[in-house]
């Protein structure tokens, strides 16, 4: 056995269902990965993670590149062990990050050389360095380093980018070990551009990998030129890999992705959410610090088994946003990571029925009718 | 049966350890109440507190009065259901923190006219309002409006002040309504001089309690002098009564205070070091933003069985701290509250084996070792 595998074990139209068996055990499939940032899913323990649903998370390499560097999480027995999370870990390459959150970006064919957001130290990123990096995190799946455009450039400027991220994949996967349970994914790119979109596939596949990645999306070209770009661009990837479309999204965005073919997601928003007062329900989207939650004793969703559902009321959480208590986020933030995990296990259940259109017209008319009546 | 019911079940020289029933369940004695100022104990969800092996928690009635308001917490059920925990609570009067956080404070024979320190808005605090909103809370153990004068205050003042604590006790005994299971505890004040603690006393044993608290320390005077305190106030109270030393203390502290005949503690230090860094061991105290912690796989403390030490190193926390998530303030406070736990765990079983004395020999010998040297 080299890299993971993958099978699927049922198809419902473009969707499909599975598991992805990495050296850290399973993943079901579709799977939507918790951010651990900074080696920690922000505001929750790593049981508490677990217990949620989510059988695999993500780790950023800038962050953890930054602090507490890949050598000494090396030096400490790897990320699994650090953050005690002992199940898969995918990790990005740093290329995203170093574009949005670094200073002093100088981008050659080598590699992109940067400053700490934290304390402007100097770093160099190449493809074959964030591979290591990801090799001293030990990670179960690798992503190859790719420029991710910034949305709304001109298509020759999107091409150029594409030519380096192309020759960046390569030198990923020569730079890659091989071993059991472990995967080097490449990553889609091309903006916007139909057939941009189309030359990087083709290209990624004389390449070869274990798994492919979309990236470029979810960067403020909407849900609609998304949904296209899915359109003309999962066709014609292999089949028989899995296919993870980076940083997406909301349970809508994710639902129309899977009904085109995704397999894996992530995205900061039940966390970020968490965070600022945004609960995510059967029936919609709450904020908990609006009055109408003020003395409602009931909880977020009627339907959830998480903690914040079943021991609180939304007037208890209301309180804890108004007075600013840290219990407030822990609470609202593990609730989205579990409302996040119960969508994909539906998902999941409706895809092996052969049901999932019928899921996804039921799961969007319940949204669209808008939080319960208040009291 | 009215008020709570308190057995001691064992002694070793001034010490006791036993049993306090309350309508919501029974407490060990001595026991270390976690501080849930706003309706939460700072980072740590309820049934995480309860795993702690806390049983009783306090509440702040100042900061509970002023948001979300008593009405609002009776409304909805109390406060056991809003903060969803099932077990005995203890709330204080609200006299301290009108006096150190609210602003334009006013206090006549009647009682305090204050400016809420959230929005400015003027409040009344009667005796008899704080025994009305400590009704509505739902609290097991009501404690007494008092005053609690400032140290380093003049004899005179400070037995101006006891004269008005005294009549405001008289006047919350007269408001409280006796139920069973619930009880109102009187609060012995008089500054650091000896004879106004012993007419403290006296005044209040006529007036009858079925518990008593000292207040007025740990507010600058130093461990001898509030030793000395207790020295000349314990003897002169009920033998069969619950004793209360609010706002204490370090685990020496509690020592100290529980072998001159001290049965119930309250404290923010655990959790608010929790937040800051500062973590409780069997071999004192650490920060763990120290550098010497930043490679360090071992847990904070071996012999703790929370999941900060069971879970993570103190490498990890550290990483925490540094990159300011929110999960290094959530694990340090679930691990400080453990320690207090298992503190007042051990010292009631050396009460039971009569060996109170050399437990705090032996407690004082590894505290006075010193963290465990750098690897």
């Amino acid at each position: 056995m080299t890299d993971f595998t993958f099978t699927i074990s049922a198809r419902d139209g473009a969707a499909r269902t599975g598991e992805l068996m990495t050296a850290h055990g399973p993943a079901a499939t579709p799977a939507f990965m918790p951010v651990g940032t900074a080696a920690t899913v922000k505001g929750m323990t790593a049981p508490d993670v677990a217990a949620t649903g989510a059988h695999i998370v993500l780790g950023n390499t800038y962050h953890l590149m930054l602090r507490p560097s890949a050598e000494r999480i090396d030096r400490l027995g790897g990320l699994h062990k650090f953050m005690n999370w002992p199940g898969p870990i995918l990790t990005d390459s740093g290329g995203y990050q170093v574009m949005s959150l670094s200073k002093l970006r100088t981008i050659t064919d080598k590699g992109v050389t940067f400053q700490s957001h934290i304390d402007g130290a100097t770093y160099d990123l190449t493809p074959e360095r964030a591979i290591d990096i990801q090799r001293l995190l030990d990670s179960d799946i690798t992503m190859v380093l790719d420029e991710c455009p910034a949305f709304g450039g001109d298509k020759d400027a999107v091409a150029r980018s594409l030519d380096l991220t192309l020759a960046w994949a390569q030198r990923s996967k020569d730079a890659f070990a091989r071993r059991p349970g472990y995967g080097l994914f490449g990553i889609v790119q091309g903006g916007v551009f139909d057939d941009l979109r189309q030359q990087s596939v083709e290209a990624l596949i004389r390449i070869g990998f274990p798994g492919y990645a979309v990236g470029g999306l979810a960067v403020g070209e909407g849900q609609e030129t998304m949904f296209r770009v899915l359109d003309v661009t999962l066709p014609h990837l292999p089949g028989d890999r899995p296919r993870y479309l980076m940083g997406v999204g909301t349970p809508d965005d994710i639902l129309g992705a899977v009904m085109r073919g995704i397999d894996m997601f992530d995205c900061v928003m039940p966390t970020r959410s968490g965070r600022t007062g945004k609960g995510f329900t059967r029936r919609g989207e709450i904020n908990i610090r609006n009055a109408r939650h003020a003395e409602d004793p009931r909880p977020i969703d009627e339907h959830c088994a998480c903690l914040a559902c079943t021991g609180y009321s939304r007037a208890y959480l209301h309180h804890l946003f108004k007075a600013e208590e840290m219990l407030g986020a822990m609470l609202l933030t593990r609730h989205n990571v579990t409302y996040y995990q119960d969508h994909m296990r539906a998902i999941r259940a409706a895809i092996t029925a052969g049901k999932l259109t019928d899921f996804a017209a039921a799961t969007r008319a319940e949204w669209s009718k808008g939080d319960i009546p208040t009291i």
